[in-house]
């Protein structure tokens, strides 16, 4: 089964998806996410979508499904490289991602989940 | 077919809508935006309606669409110049602009959005 790569950076990990994924993917994705941000006390997760050209439901309850479980585990997630038509798709499906940060890409993502690092306490 | 033009004015995109639209124009205007949101980078989107005298819901949903794609992309949209009659209208047809920003003019609008975009981090 293919397995979707979380890089550390510092407290951010940085999942970037590249594939159109199989629900399964999906799903385990979730879970390594989770554990991760246990393991490794990650402030921030950063999504980069930048390869999708297309998305479905699926997709954007999944981002939205990881967006809230890494801030139940006190991680910001910001999602980043979203195309025009695939914000376009996104929000005739209803899926607007409320509550889900964005960014144009991976630099301003990067930016806004550092700057919420420094406003955290030390010592995880 | 016609397009509607969008103007830069530094980090925000300026779109005065100064016809009653068709639902093509404005199906491409949605799209025009997010494309040009995504090259320019841009931070803010003021949509001027100043010389709508009237609205349908076909209008009304296309700002909310246009608001919610721009917020996906990480700019904020800012609906300015709604004529009394226009208010009135939209409120009837039970659309409220839930989650859209809205300014008397273009000033006050310009003035929101470049306020909005001192406080993000640079480099674009």
């Amino acid at each position: 089964m293919d397995r979707i790569p979380i890089l550390r950076m510092g407290a951010i990990l940085l999942v970037t998806i590249q594939v159109e994924m199989h629900d399964q993917t999906a799903l385990q994705l979730q879970d390594d996410l989770a554990s991760r941000i246990v393991d490794t006390g990650a402030s921030g997760v950063l999504i980069d979508i930048s390869a999708l050209t297309m998305v479905d439901s699926f997709i954007g309850r999944m981002l939205i499904g990881i967006s809230g479980i890494s801030r139940l585990l006190d991680a910001q997630t910001v999602v980043v490289g979203i195309q025009p038509a695939v914000a376009i798709t996104l929000v005739e499906l209803g899926l607007s991602l409320d509550g889900v940060r964005t960014a144009l890409n991976v630099e301003r993502g990067m930016q806004i989940l550092q700057a919420a690092d420094k406003g955290r306490p030390i010592g995880r």
